[in-house]
């Protein structure tokens, strides 16, 4: 099957043309970017020197399509594609939010394609398999929110823990994308850690809107606080989540219910110690371990991934197998980089 | 004044000599250190060429003693040294904990002078001055406690703070010690990031200890869930903590109280952007800033510093400084080798 | 086919176990590694986590062997291997000299098999392709020699390259090894750049042995100055090599020698900028650059490889394809895991 | 004695900044920034709180100026200053290169004050101390240049190498400036190296200038292949020299050569180990080692430093020191920021 990817010379949009260069189904038969259009991909990306493609303005052959646009510019190229019959797996924001004022509000634009809102599908598929494999647009979900989400479901389903969450996220740098900037200047970020958007960060209405779909009945809306940390490496997320547990509780079950929880799920495996984000570097991994605090009564839910794996990219595969009726591993890297 | 390291050899040792290069008032006339007893100090630390001294493997000399010995080992050698009249300041656990049956829980060992706690002053200036000042026995504040008290203290003095707090700390790599294992080694820990130790840091129960110590009556004992986690750098500590408001409180007041309460202080600095570990590279600040989350009502009170500076071997100087009679900043530097 | 992996616990075994995580004919049935022996591939590796194989001390029944042993254990254990008409492809150094006098004495041992060097085959590929198609002994080379040895190779058989060679080659910490060090710690290589072993690294007979070979008659035997550094990444080898031009040529000449020289070696590319080792990250490829260096009339021969992969454990796998009949490329990566 | 500082908001001018905060006599009263003029130090550069200077598009009232501007814009606003009679230390290359066809042919322009090359005086004092210190007008060499230039100096002076020489380069990110660009982008740069300028490098005609200089009577003219390399990490520069010895020479006699030679000078350490770049982290060291490698009889000649600090801003100050009568390690650490 014939597949593009619109904006390629991001970091997302390159990590799905390094994973498409091992997928036995989709073939990469067209990419845009608009900053580098006319250039040969060799010449943008040197490690990518199989693929012979160039760089075009716009596109729209391919059957299927992985957006890596950035927001609203997103929606603005795939509603017409969608509109034409093809399949779209957007990693922008555009289609992740279903209540078109939380997104106007979060990103302060208006949004291009709201009437497609409905028929978008958050694709996180170890929540939404299903409707991942039935639809024909896809919400990529954002890299915290995959691992945030992941990490706090089995408690939050079960009903153990309090809707009053605090998340520490910590990212490496190439969540803050390609472009060079202050902030992500070597010389800046090298031996330095330090939180951001401590007020509110774009992810966050993700992350309750998915975590409210999973609360029972009788417990009340999620509210988090959430605080994204840039830390020095290239790649990874580890989200820890703080929230207190409502209802009895030993570590034993708690490892239990996740592992039920997570029973079948290829790409998330439950562990009995802290998660490293380096476990992911280059997979589509998400490795999650619960702890109970037992003096505080609190738990503490941590999750590692690769922000542009299971983060993005990966993710964006794995949504786009299903929706092909393909085993949703296909192509993707389970085994990490390491060291 | 001549003044002796004990175990210069690890890394807050090492720092203390490299700090003592340029204080005006203390010469390093002797060090100890068992594992290279009988080297040039030249001969282990290149870059500290300037020294002639060779490493004995003990020593006593000296009017004012910094001991980086490991824990226990250190009250054996500093206990005498005291009742000799000598002025000690204790890098190591020993003589930090007032209570000898939380310190004999916390670390598993019998304490070899109890007879001195009470003599030992917890040495962190900004909240404890006069104390050290009067003392001629310092227990030297570990990494973690000192940005996470520097960070909560003026919200938990004014009882703003709910006593149910969680601290997510990140530590560089120096923390760990300077003998390689498995976990620091670089191809283990560059490119990754994970929490360690959740449930229980030995540093948990000095926080706790300095905490009680400051809120006021009516507020239930502190109790932290503390969770640290190693990042991929050398140095540098950021605490992030957080805990409810309980009383009203808004950002410019969070800031004013902050401000007072450490007017004065040289080495703490309130700033009004997420403090950056790099800010402290080399140097003994620590950079706080609050911060009210509105629509949780929680507090967010951050503290960067460095692990070796403020957070080990600049504040062992500073607290021998005040000690002595001179002026706390003595010796130390208050810009950062930055970038 | 049944694969094993002797001594599983290092770098190159551990990278060895991951890449068979994706080859479509090798199966990984057994593994030893002596320190680890009785644990779970997955409590030693948790990024490994979907072998279920546990480590043993010793293993015999696959059919092919890839030894990660150190030298001389290795040859011990290959040996008997070897006769029992196993194939075996060894990554340590007892089967890359095929002077018996030049490795003892590089090595300071007794070869335990010196009968079976005749056998055994120099495994460089774009090199000795059809020798290594026809023998079950592979002697794998190491990570510097791989990429000194393709970047000099084409001007070295042209007869185009001064037998006097400077090499100054750059390597990520991995290639010291996975046992902690004092050198390899985080703390003292991250932010350092240094060489080492400036009087005569192990690997250096290795790059004479095989360049000359290919020097043309009337050239004088290879001399190299081989000068190793440790710069601070975990994977890659930057390799550069400076000799004088002892014929007249220039840029283009030199671009195309090498060219037609890799024409169809479909993990050598010849590139016309500086070759950057993240372009090989977790993947087999060699980039070469070929410079004239007009105002000296000197060559400036650079080649950028993962250590790990095409400098020992890709290469191995390659290796073995060849060897059973198999594409050279199976379940080896082209594409990098860039940024 | 008041300075100013010309260009504060690069690196070297904020590592000058830096400096100066601990400089016994220099008091910085003014600083200039044309990207940033009306800011607040603090605001520009939180870890350098203590200035209350606001950045100015124009300085002029200081006795003694640091520049920190580009080449050409620095000695247009530097002439001016010098001809009103005050002291100017260039760390531009607008007053390295004696001969003005040289530089306008390096750096491709007009030089706009070739009146005043010839007061200029090149500011290596290790090899030029009584010129810098009657002088007003020092061009501060360049980072390259002050660890390749001591590195060979002895060697030349003695007639011992031969003036065909190799220069393999690493340098830390901060020596490309704090403007982010692609290359110096953190996911770019982390665990990569490469090598750059392969052609020819600004910095090769003042190495050139200073060793002809050198070399006695009846060496040919300095020829130089000098190729920089970028390797992760934020401060340090090594350069490796590679040369024939064209005397018999053994290592002793090296080692005698280059402790004679730099007898007295307090910021060059001759050492028995390869240099490491972290023993000059933050400080004004130069670390040489000489190694005579018998087997080809090549000399391998080793230099260390921190590019910011003896390769940059640290160099600028002991000549500001030396200009003004003083010592000329005032306010210049030895030890480093170690790990």
């Amino acid at each position: 099957m014939k597949v593009g990817i619109l904006g390629v010379t991001g970091n997302a949009g390159a990590e799905l043309a390094r994973l498409l260069l091992k997928h036995p189904e989709f073939e990469l038969s067209e990419v845009s970017g608009r900053s580098e259009a006319g250039k040969k991909m060799v010449d943008v990306f040197p490690y990518l020197h199989q693929y012979e493609l160039t760089i075009q303005p716009e596109i729209g052959e391919a059957d299927l399509f992985f957006s890596a646009l950035p927001h609203k510019s997103s929606a603005e190229v795939c509603g017409p594609l969608v509109k034409r019959g093809k399949k779209v797996v957007d990693l922008s924001a555009d289609f992740r939010l279903s209540d078109r004022a939380v997104y106007e509000e979060t990103y302060q634009v208006t949004h291009p394609h709201p009437e497609l809102l409905e028929k978008a599908v958050y694709g996180l598929p170890e929540l939404r398999g299903p409707e991942v494999a039935a639809t024909s647009l896809v919400g990529n979900p954002g890299c915290y929110p995959t691992a945030s989400v992941l990490a706090l479901a089995p408690a939050i389903c079960a009903g153990l823990a309090s809707p009053r969450i605090i998340i520490d996220a910590k990212s490496g740098v190439s969540g803050a994308g390609r472009t060079p900037t202050m902030t992500t200047n070597y010389i800046e970020i090298n031996e330095n850690t330090h939180a951001y958007s401590v007020d509110g960060h774009r992810h966050e209405p993700e992350i309750v809107q998915e975590l409210d779909r999973l609360r029972p009945r009788g417990i009340k809306p999620i509210q988090t606080t959430f605080v994204p940390h840039l830390v020095p490496m290239t790649r990874g997320i580890l989200a820890n989540c703080y929230t207190a547990a409502i209802q009895q509780v030993n570590q034993a079950q708690l490892f239990e219910l996740y592992r039920e929880f997570y029973r079948d799920k290829l790409f998330v495996q439950v562990v009995e110690r802290p998660p490293e984000t380096k476990w992911t570097y280059g997979n589509n991994m998400v490795y999650v371990m619960p702890h109970y605090h037992e003096r505080s009564a609190n738990l503490i839910l941590m999750a590692a991934e690769d922000n542009l794996g299971k983060g993005a990219a990966g993710q964006a595969i794995q949504n786009a197998n299903l929706m092909c009726g393909l085993p949703e591993e296909l192509g993707l890297d389970i085994g990490a980089v390491y060291p």
